[in-house]
């Protein structure tokens, strides 16, 4: 695509032809300005087939908001709605719709709350709050979606990644198998929720990290084929780079040809001055591999190199390697422990792409429309309880039980504050004979999750450093009970209605039932 | 991110942090100007899980060279480089390097040769052939990949979508939920494989196709909260667009409500002088909806409304529904072939992601490398013998059997033409024993499939429209045996080597063997 074709493709029209047809009906109909406030939330959480999570990292909003402060009709864009025409040839959109989008076709009257990038979140829980005038608000559904499902499904997948590897390194190397330009987000998200760096030098450069890499198997095989061998393609990379020398051993034969290459490099390197990095298994059974070669490295005298991994790795595959180790190693005289804290993972597609959950089922529902001064709540009901919405305008409220552990999140109404409350009553989203009743002093923390991002289009967050963003999400994971983070069957994290909500949402579901 | 931002992570350092290390060890070796040849190419037809496709769709090449002819190392690109340190402090870039990169860093030495887009292809056959100085081929690895293994994905999954829809109107509808930015290329590569349309505006600006879309739940919504209910807003609907009403009918519960809601406002229209569109279907029993849906309609005078259905369709899904509809459409006295014409696909979520095998396994492999006036074949062996390459600069071949399909493709040495050959002799490329011969009496047509891209960074290829490509993937589909088609237990299409490919193979496998 052409860098001009580009600017358009992501400019105000990436967004679903619908949202401009509803749009120019609300306009029609007197409605584009009336006020409405929807609800972003996924409903479940990735499940990846033979596992699944337990909760998800909150990731996507600040490049949202990006979006949101460049998007706008320009005369271009305007020009392409003007030329479109119906079944009929007739033109689609008005002159008169045209001129209002000139005018007010931007999210400069939209407010925002939102929770904060790196926060562990659950289904059904609102992340994103949006309230603006209602053609603004439709038109904004799509791109907000893209934008946010998208990384937090990749952060959330990093989470699990980094947490199965006990907080070893973690590279995030999935460019070129990512889902084209999705490797951008991607990579960003994969920092948010557990990977240390990424190979990608483009996305390094904007967040300001350094990229990471080793060497690749044709640089090997451009030695072999101008007869120099893997010897030599391994003294080359050591003479250029020997403050960081990390060789790739499994071109040819891992434990025959490429680990003992690597050694004799390495002590080459040594009596020059220089300490090796490394070595890197791309290939092969990785876990018996890794102990062989931590042998042979240890008895050669360089027992502080790391050992790289990846192929293929995902949280399932790391979690085998790591068993693998703690059963196998010790026969060979290596000590498992030590092995795995020298492992670094370079994981690529299956982090990029959440292999097995490529995409998060998140949703931008109509929750209130604000009609003669009143804000009215709105529902969907579903013939799927679960699918029917939370009405109204809600607050999102963490608990955390003596422990200091999150117990439930809370959705109440705009007018609660659990925090005064005596005892709270959690109620089941769909369920009325299920609920739980917590003493106040039960609780240790009632936290309010959402914050203030845009009023009116203003931006008054200040959207914080990746660094922090990794802080909050390491925070909030200590914070998560073990059972919840769980790779497989993780326990059930309680989202909970106060007894108002509740209230609410069942007279809002009378209502509808009465009326159709 | 910010757009400045995004035209940095997406120029030249759209690419592994590896490459660039490799390239500078390539400089300080005086190897960077050797000429080198890579193929791209797949090693599998995607595996979603329970089903697996038989072919692919090519995709990709046009936005890959819009890519590479904007892509050169800016000031800005090298300030970053230069600012890059290892473990030590040290800077990882010398400036005689990036003084290389400043004049040399971009690909217009490079020379190309590929398989036009929408050409059916098959594991193992050179997509791609790209020729060039080593330091800039190399370079060009991720960025080359991250174009191409998407597109194929997604183009393989929408045709798969198209035949078992029996070529009904096939709708993308996945922005939503698409891999972040991956929805523009997801878009077009959908629109190659066999979708007709997409919701997505901008890129529908962009490729010059009218976006397509009806409504959604919300819409219905806001009318029920304000009191108007969905026969209020149907009424909208119609009156804003008469001549293009298409009516999404179950926000509150198809057949008691939306349904009979949206045939009183098709007589309404019909009355004015409009004809109704149709309806569409998000959720519940799809089969038996739009049997039910058909009936009312056809009862009511409205045998001609389309139905569009939606939901996490994917080619199971909608081969479930047709089965279903067979089933059952006439025991309530629908016609079930009359009904399975007039349904139309809104397909998603997993069509853009390509739910079950979300990355394709594209790699890109040097085969050869010029030295002393001489290509010399270059391979990097595999413990698992299909991994093991296929050396040399090679042409790729497509032989049609009497019938006038497919029947195999044939990769040859450079200097070699089925086309003079009295016989044909078809090695597998890596079982010794299995071989076909065929006679050319046996053989209707040998054709070449790659053409010439770029020489030395010229375009010389004109790119077609994309309806020509669509034209050239409806024509390939055509020509592939119904086995190869099947969207479960695919038969096996042959990729095979000539004898003279195959010793050379052998050759080059001897000699790495002897060396090491």
């Amino acid at each position: 695509m052409k860098p001009s074709d580009r600017r358009t493709a992501e400019g105000i029209l990436y967004t679903d032809q619908y949202q401009l047809t509803m749009a120019q009906l609300y306009y029609r109909m007197g409605l584009h300005e009336k006020w409405a406030q929807f609800d972003y939330f996924f409903r479940s959480y990735p499940n990846y087939g033979s596992h699944r999570a337990g909760y998800c990292i909150n990731a996507g909003l600040e490049w949202l908001v990006d979006w949101m402060q460049e998007a706008r009709f320009r005369e271009e864009d305007l020009a392409y709605l003007r030329g479109q025409v119906g079944r009929t040839g007739r033109r689609l959109f008005g002159d008169d719709f045209l001129d209002w989008l000139r005018e007010n076709g931007h999210f400069g009257a939209i407010s925002m709350r939102a929770i904060p990038e790196g926060r562990v979140v659950h289904p059904n829980v609102p992340l994103v709050v949006v309230r603006g005038p209602l053609a603004m608000a439709q038109i904004l559904e799509t791109p907000l979606l893209n934008h946010l499902n998208y990384q937090t499904l990749i952060a959330t997948k990093a989470a699990r990644i980094h947490e199965i590897g006990r907080g070893r390194t973690l590279l995030e190397f999935g460019l070129r198998r990512a889902q084209e330009r999705a490797a951008l987000a991607g990579a960003r998200a994969a920092l948010i929720g557990g990977a240390d760096f990424t190979s990608n030098v483009g996305i390094s450069h904007v967040l300001g990290y350094p990229p990471k890499g080793t060497h690749a198997h044709s640089m090997v095989q451009i030695f072999m084929a101008l007869g120099e061998g893997e010897l030599g393609a391994f003294r080359a990379y050591a003479e250029v780079y020997p403050d960081d020398c990390l060789l790739l051993v499994d071109t040819i034969n891992t434990l025959e040809s490429g680990v003992p290459n690597a050694i004799r490099v390495f002590e080459e390197l040594r009596r020059k001055g220089h300490e090796p990095v490394g070595i890197r298994l791309d290939s092969g059974d990785l876990a018996y591999l890794s102990i062989q070669a931590a042998r042979m490295l240890d008895e050669a005298g360089f027992p502080n190199t790391v050992i790289v991994l990846s192929n293929q790795l995902d949280e399932l595959v790391i979690w085998e390697i790591i068993t693998q180790i703690q059963k196998e190693a010790p026969r060979y005289g290596v000590d498992p422990d030590r092995l795995i804290n020298r492992l670094v993972y370079g994981v690529g597609t299956r982090l990029i792409t959440s292999e097995g959950a490529p995409a998060l089922d998140g949703v931008y529902k109509l929750v209130a429309v604000r009609d003669g001064g009143e804000w009215v709540p709105a529902i969907k009901i579903s013939e799927t309880p679960e699918k029917t919405l939370n009405p109204g305008d809600k607050r999102v409220w963490r608990l955390y039980d003596r422990r200091g552990k999150a117990t439930a999140d809370l959705l109440s109404l705009q007018d609660e504050d659990p925090r005064q409350m005596e005892q709270v009553v959690l109620r089941h989203p769909t369920d009325h004979t299920a609920y739980r009743v917590l003493a106040r002093s039960d609780i240790s923390e009632v936290e309010p999750l959402l914050v203030d991002v845009l009023q009116e289009g203003r931006l008054v967050y200040e959207f914080p450093p990746l660094e922090e963003i990794r802080r909050l999400r390491q925070a909030d994971m200590e914070r998560l009970d073990a059972g919840v983070k769980r790779i497989i069957n993780p326990h059930v994290y309680h989202v909970s209605l106060t007894e108002k909500l509740w209230n609410l949402k069942q007279e809002v579901i009378r209502n509808v039932k009465r009326e159709t």
